[in-house]
């Protein structure tokens, strides 16, 4: 029984816990403004349109379904997995009719929903410039439905990898290393865009149409993960058992906000310095990409790690992404547009493998490497598995239809037209735009890029 | 008496409340930045920085005015009409010299005065490409400073209509619907742009020159819309009169923000599935139109419908825009250039007037639809009577004084050059600007549009 | 010896001041995104990626040094010009290994990085078009490890002009001035811009490349600028000493805001009246220009003026901004691209200068004129002068190794290519690109530009 104060005080906790995970929500949910300038920046002027639409229509799509299905799955599998009571109907209930339904549950269920809606967007750059928009429509319902609900069922809701002490603090694996695979296997699927390789399997670049698109997306991903990463701090307040308010593992912010930091200028410093190791110019694309790769390394980890390690990961994600790019493009002859793997994918990877080597634990001698080892190296194979098998079924199926991608014509001509009917900038001569490449009909080789 | 305690508590109370609405007010400040980005993406490259300019001295201008003069009219009309006490003298008072000026009474003002602005930037979508700077920036000083407090008067600032039971949650009729009836209103009164319809009165389509931007001003907008939907569920905390924490109305920001959330997933939903319906391609204006519309379909009732009922609403505000749109443009011929009227005026009247039949009230039993419908009806008349017959007043006005629009030679040449003497895109080509149509010199026509 | 109950409280209070000071960390943080495109958009489509990219390095790099470096030395030298005691190992402990580190040491940090961080950004507006890349990032360097930290030293941590009464609320002259006074030294020292000048003295103009960024950055910068002005109203809670809880000087925070709010306005006014004077019309970047000047004028005082006097220093600010900006063009012949000076420089100065003709204390009676200028005066000097001195030796050391700009070959071809190797806009033509000037070969010259 509380006494009046403890009701007070019950009262002030769950207001300011409110306001800080409504605050970090809108944030969160701001990064697919970011996202779709960071594809739409680069993919041609004549598959624009497409982008922005995909982007629009996976928040749109996929939030109907995650509310309708995939927050229920979640919580199912979650029980199934981790050995909980698994009660189909109240898993639903906890979403469509919640008890505490005007007050916290649903705010907390659009918390989940802009993490989930963030992995469903990734993979929209893998794919651009070729998918069908209802071929990828129909993917995001699936994975807003199933396959994303199933990695957080068997993690954050309590399933297998989290009784085995998988850490994933925002979301480094299990949204963006999720949502970097899943990209990564819809574009070895459904092909590369034509004129992407030519005959002898030397790759032809297809630069993007706009740099300051693309870069104005990256900087509202970074403050958007701000929210992402800090935001996940907890909740502000917590009551303990016996009503006395305390910070909670909010106690532990200042690290995070600061790893956070860290780790993103690192990652653009890696990159930036790795371009000019390279051909001796820093490449805009890869500072702003190199910058969010290191967002991603530190994500899985910025509550537990000691500052230097936010250094040395971040670098690590920067410089590994020219890396990871070219032997995706030169030996996987994979096209993925966005260098969505490399951001996404293997530096969510890095960061979840490197926990152990910079945990706080492991330096204080509270903890040993290798048992903090064991549950990131399966819980990165495992998530990783899940993510490769059932989104290469379901646009295998997609292709073995002839749903996966446009026409040549079409592919051609620009998805803006075929898809939506419309032109993106009608008023720009694209004088390239007739085959996606150069003006002089030639293309962007290795060598001429090497130049 | 306030105990030592209670004096603590209160100061937390209002502590926590200042950090929510400054939050949120911040929020709805940056949709200005959405609606100068879909404006201008929306108008051709010779018209842009006209669009910009409006944009930035709607605020800047309107502000000012809604200071000296605006929320002061705000009070003195809701005291008139409601029946309260009213003092000219005092309720400019409050403005410019409040009790408690360094603290709450100024935040407030500045929550007050970003929903005015919202409502006044509205209506330069609707006359883009024509209205001249004086004439749209002379009728937004009437807007700041009377046309819109007028409708605050008369509801949220105790007027007929709040007595009468009239409910806006957020401002979707008196906020959107008034912008966006005043938007059509100003645009039918100075007449559609040169070139936009044939001597047979069949419509030319003038595409905008970036759909890129028209974009990102949407998902801008819908980030700032979280702050305007969510941070008007009142304050996070309040005291009772005995002294005690509570949550108040903030109790229902769970529902205030899923209502949001699926209001605006299902208006792109229903846009986007209504021209696949019509034409067989998606197009990406009308999806994130049709986003825009379930927001604000959604705005006036988020506090108090069901779930489903947001669904329903925001699809239906989807489904309505590509019908409302051709009907004004067809049938009306009133040139309304950014879909101001679509997005913000019928879907603002669709939600008010569906409130009666998605309310939790009617579906618990405790209210009847009549009962609540009533009320409705006779608010969206009032509001939609008087901004109709105040701003074709103000445009009638300029147009028999020939301040209405620019010369025929000024539009054709771009208000960018006749009004401000910039250009705004120096280094790009286009060709079509002479005419403000495509570069063989022909004219999308309706024909043309369908295939 | 707290009871339980304060306890609580003061966790509350320490809850609540984080939320509100991470909140605006963030805000000031997006202004990277303002700064980015409100300089993009001002500079040619040739040197647009060079543009971005110094902006993604000034955050990336300089955070990193602010965190090694710069957070220390502001302790160190406020320490030793204040007469308090100095520690170097204490203030490298303080930063590296705070006692509180998980908690606030580091939010905290964190807030002072993104002050540092905009103070950086502001220079590389300045140089744009021929700054070497490596000279910009040692200058980066310099600046966020000593140049600014010397100056926060000597104000607000501790040092003799804080001890002399200084009054900066939130940076108008510490972040903003010395940000504008060392962007116009580096780009006198540098010198203009190939064709900015003519043979004769004349001027050239060489417009931006897109009005729409430059104007997308200023409306970002304005909504960051919330977080910058209103989150410096300290902490929404206070502790008293025997352990009630107030406001503090939050109670502050509604003057704060309606300050901010008034003087961007009036900024903006101000500078659309001195365009409309000066040529009959409303140059859009001037509007966009004199909204920012607005700002800053305000940033150092908005705490602690009148409303009236916002909009008189706004207007002030806003009616400077044409005049000084043809003053630094026609008689110091300084390239100041876009127009850093005008806009962070004079009028952050203007409003520390004009902060006791409108100091409340001044308008009540409490404080003189007299009494409040001189440490104005003198701090506006040092501030000044040490940022001169300080950025001359620098950029003056690169140039005198011919390292401080690109050859003249490179700055024709546009920075893009020879620095970062790749094209902003591959699709988009533009003609003018070979010269930086116009289509036909010719310059914008003054008497054209007054046309």
């Amino acid at each position: 029984m509380l006494t009046p104060l403890q009701t007070d005080l019950a009262a002030v906790v769950e207001g300011v816990n409110l306001v800080w995970v409504l605050t970090v929500t809108f944030l969160i949910f701001f990064m697919h403004a970011g996202f779709a300038m960071l594809e739409a920046g680069q993919v041609r002027s004549k598959n624009v349109a497409n982008q922005l639409t995909k982007n629009l229509l996976t928040w749109s799509v996929g939030v109907v379904v995650y509310f309708l299905l995939g927050a229920a799955v979640s919580t199912i599998v979650g029980g199934l997995t981790g050995g909980g009571p698994v009660s189909v109907s109240g898993a639903f209930a906890d979403v469509y009719a919640p008890e505490a339904a005007a007050t916290t549950a649903w705010v907390d269920w659009l918390f989940g929903a802009v993490f989930a809606m963030t992995a469903a967007t990734i993979v929209s750059g893998a794919v651009a410039g070729r998918a069908r928009l209802r071929a990828y429509v129909s993917y995001t319902v699936l994975l807003a439905g199933v396959i994303y609900p199933v990695v957080v069922g068997v993690t954050w809701a309590g399933g297998f990898l989290s009784t085995l002490g998988f850490h994933d603090f925002a979301g480094g694996m299990i949204v963006h290393g999720m949502g970097g695979i899943a990209g990564l296997t819809a574009a070895w699927v459904i092909g590369p865009r034509m004129d992407r390789y030519n005959d002898d399997g030397s790759a032809n670049v297809i630069p993007g149409h706009s740099m300051t698109f693309a870069v104005l997306g990256t900087l509202i991903l970074a403050f958007g993960w701000y929210g992402f990463n800090v935001g996940t701090a907890a909740s502000p307040l917590a009551l303990t058992e016996s009503g006395e308010v305390t910070l909670g593992a909010f106690a532990y912010v200042g690290r995070v906000a600061l790893v956070t930091t860290l780790g993103m200028a690192a990652g653009a410093i890696g990159a930036a310095g790795m371009a000019m190791y390279q051909t001796g110019k820093v490449d805009t694309l890869y500072v702003a990409n190199g910058l969010l790769a290191g967002l991603v390394g530190v994500t899985a980890i910025a509550d537990a790690i000691v500052w230097p390690g936010a250094l040395v990961v971040g670098l690590l994600c920067g410089v590994q992404l020219p890396l990871v790019f070219s032997f995706v493009e030169k030996r996987l002859k994979i096209d993925d547009v966005c260098a969505v793997f490399p951001v996404h994918g293997s530096a969510g990877v890095l960061g979840a493998v490197l926990f152990p080597v910079f945990a706080t634990g492991v330096w204080n001698g509270s903890a040993s490497v290798v048992e903090l080892a064991v549950p990131q190296l399966v819980g990165v194979a495992v998530i990783g598995v899940w993510t490769f098998v059932a989104t290469a079924a379901v646009f295998g199926l997609f292709r073995s239809t002839g749903q996966a991608r446009v026409t040549r014509e079409h592919e051609r001509e620009g998805l803006d037209t075929s898809e939506h009917g419309v032109d993106t900038y009608p008023e720009f001569g694209r004088p390239e735009s007739e085959t996606g490449l150069r003006a002089d009909g030639g293309a962007f080789t290795d060598a001429e890029r090497e130049e």
